[in-house]
């Protein structure tokens, strides 16, 4: 499984007895990438059994208690933990001197340093170039300033077909270059085309995260093709006036965009605590958007095989 | 049930998937007192069906962050819910530039008045006078300011002997002083002695929270005699060092400070992570306080009844 995500946290601000506040982990090739940390969100991971060590990088999409009330504690704990390892925090430009001041308030020394990254700015950027992912981010319309996330696997090395090895005397040494698509020169200076010798390798995988804000048209072009979108879809598609108010989604709002895009599916989730059964609210995206799913705590699904879900 | 207690978290700074971090809410005459905050502390209110309208007063013994770090949730979700009436809180003086700092920091904006009461100083203070119960606090012993809280029922009323309202023709009028202890004087100017016709009332219940503290030995003077006292056991009795260091108690410090106390029962807690058996360290304890206990989450403990448990 190249890339997953589990949902430790999918309520809005009031978390009820079945949805903890925002907090998603995506596991890209065994490496963990945190977005959003609500509170509880440590004891999420402990009950999922996630490895606390195996996380490096947290995005914080903006400075809303859902959103971030359960970082203090977790950043705690990692230092208890014996962590001394980097966190590399990615927040809303003005977080870093709150965290700051926290820390100071609460008596919390860490043995790790934080690598603060400020998220700011009208357009999206990459912040992040690992082994084996990319993780842009980019504006949402909120209350205060909020950014999502998109994280894209790299590309894959293409496929060599078998029998050009031999028709052609391939070397060994050259055949990581012809992978990333290279052409190849025989001895006698002819030149093979790389598509002749190799198939594409696999499809890239990719994951956007959109919590909290209203629709706005541009959203669509951020998270272009995405594989899965997950995208905030506070209230029911009758409370548009309430949730421009707020600054939110409905599932309408949710579908819409993820149609713009072009998203092979979409995952809803940041549900208002009034909504006991979320299946109208699935049912009113699919009006838009069939591939509509909802999103539920302490799930975990593979990007890979979404065709399945 | 005059006084019960129910146990939300009673991990220490650690949570495991059975612990929460500290916090307790206090059931006395069907009004609720939650005293401590730790992560996730409304997310145990509702697994536990406590409803939150019925809180008024929080007691936070100190500031760190498992004791509090559910606060922040807490005070905003009982906005969210539309509370308007004022809570009161009892927490170290140096919170109250805190508490409106970080409100402002995460944009919360509440509803309702903070009745903010500082705690402080080296003696037990009464901090509050309900109509059923009496609070005081009194410091303790750890790396920074905290403070223990002791909950009192009030005296009950003295129950008056049937046959003495006949036998001195006492006047409907009279008995509720009566029941407070006053004496009766007859027509004829004849002084009937309270303790001739009443029987003491029920004796009032008492509980008392120790945590986080080392062991002192004025402790025990500030719960003298207490129905329930709970106190930390953050270690076994053999880390007495990394105790003092830490400013916290062993099973057996808890055990002691029972004892002297002359404490009815002893409920240990604030364990920490390393154990993942707890039965050794109520076993350690039981050698100096036989009637000792482990708080479990979840627990509800009626205090009329512990010669029970």
């Amino acid at each position: 499984m190249p890339m997953k995500l589990t949902i430790l946290g999918s309520s809005s601000a009031l978390p009820t007895s079945e949805r903890f506040p925002s907090a998603h982990v995506i596991n890209a090739h065994e490496r963990l990438y945190l977005i959003d940390c609500g509170e509880g969100t440590q004891m999420q991971l402990r009950r999922n059994k996630i490895r606390f060590g195996k996380i490096n990088h947290i995005f914080i999409s903006h400075l809303h208690g859902d959103h971030i009330f359960g970082l203090y504690g977790l950043l705690s704990t990692f230092s208890l933990m014996g962590r001394v390892t980097p966190i590399h925090l990615y927040a809303p430009e003005n977080y870093s001197s709150i965290l700051i001041s926290h820390l100071n308030d609460f008596d919390i020394h860490l043995n790790y340093e934080i690598d603060f990254n400020p998220l700011s700015g009208k357009d999206p950027i990459q912040i992040l170039d690992d082994k084996y992912i990319t993780v842009a981010s980019f504006p949402l319309d909120h209350r205060v300033p909020a950014f999502g996330f998109i994280f894209r696997e790299k590309p894959y090395d293409r496929n060599i077909i078998k029998e050009s090895i031999e028709k052609y005397k391939i070397p060994g040494v050259r055949i990581p270059a012809i992978k990333k698509g290279e052409d190849f020169f025989t001895s006698d200076g002819e030149v093979i085309r790389n598509e002749d010798i190799t198939i594409p390798g696999k499809e890239p995988l990719s994951y956007a995260y959109c919590s909290d804000t209203r629709y706005f048209k541009r959203l669509a072009e951020f998270v272009r093709s995405v594989d899965l979108l997950y995208h905030e879809a506070t209230f029911d598609s009758s409370m548009d006036e309430l949730a421009m108010i707020t600054g939110h989604s409905t599932t309408s709002d949710a579908a819409r965009t993820a149609d713009n895009a072009g998203a092979k599916a979409l995952m809803i989730g940041h549900f208002s605590a009034r909504y006991r059964d979320i299946k109208p609210l699935v049912a009113e995206a699919r009006t838009i958007f069939p591939r509509t799913f909802a999103a539920i705590d302490g799930e975990t699904y593979d990007l890979e095989v979404i065709d399945h879900w």
